[in-house]
């Protein structure tokens, strides 16, 4: 077996990897950077089983990249996840796998690929997240994203898909 | 078991993961993206069984960002692994996790982090990979690395290692 860790890689990136590495982690991160806080969401978006999403965001909970909060304070309350700011610092870490998947690893032929836009001026990012209209990289907090929806394509029909392909632009973060 | 492939997630990011997403492959990228060639350089500095480094190579060669070069032509030559495009094009993802990896998973205390420079100024990438001093984001050809060594750290003396570890900046992709 390989073993969980990259010990004996004295790098900043195998320490990344130690976190973000897993299988799906990245995904989970992906719709929570889009704005999905509830478990029952991630699920359904993600379409994977119960126990392996409960084991990923626990883990992102330890690393401190989530927190875990229960509505009302009486442990009664519905369950919540919410970026910390060392999840939000994964942004350029799934835009740059974006722009990489989109460029090398297109999907079906015709299909449009997923905007990732500023929202101050409406302008795509490069694929570094840079805004060549106003010469910044934008928060992910002030990225928008959309993406064209061609009536005859197959798509998925859970909640976090239809907000995604919306007739508006999703602001990324904004609450799903 | 979870499988090799996000089936059912209409989206780059997880097309970039089955390509990416393996484990140790994203390393085999860094040290490719350092210049690193040959199977026993690659196998010494991430000081993994051969086994595993000899898919993790076959599949980034099936995925089109390595080709394999034989020297001489004639079947005997030395054996070199060189990025194609579409292997180059990983620097942002692999950049982005080496900063998001110094900023929140940092290593033991009083560590120099590996620097990432422009070539042509010797100005520090900011974390999207742009050189704010001439306001462009450079190719992975024009990035010298660097790191401070301390005399007293512990420290990998493979032969890779040893060129990263060198008092001069090392330029990204010139062949160890």
């Amino acid at each position: 077996m390989l073993g969980n860790t990259y010990a004996g890689q004295d790098c900043s990136i195998a320490r990344a990897l130690e976190v973000l590495g897993e299988r799906w982690t990245l995904l989970v991160l992906r719709d929570a950077l889009y704005g999905v806080r509830r478990f029952s969401d991630f699920a359904e978006h993600l379409d994977i089983p119960r126990a392996v999403l409960t084991d990923r965001l626990r883990k992102l909970v330890t690393h401190g990249l989530l927190t875990r909060t229960t509505a009302g304070g009486d442990g009664g309350g519905a369950v919540s996840y919410e970026l910390t700011e060392a999840g939000r610092a994964t942004w350029p870490v799934v835009h740059a796998l974006a722009r990489w998947g989109e460029a090398w690893a297109p999907g079906p032929a015709g299909r449009a690929p997923r905007l990732f836009c500023h929202a101050r001026c409406g302008t795509r990012l490069d694929p570094a997240g840079w805004c060549p209209a106003c010469k910044v990289t934008p928060e992910v907090a002030d990225v928008i994203t959309s993406k064209q929806v061609l009536p005859s394509a197959p798509r998925r029909t859970d909640r976090v898909a239809e907000v995604l392909a919306g007739q508006q632009p999703h602001r990324m973060l904004a609450p799903i």
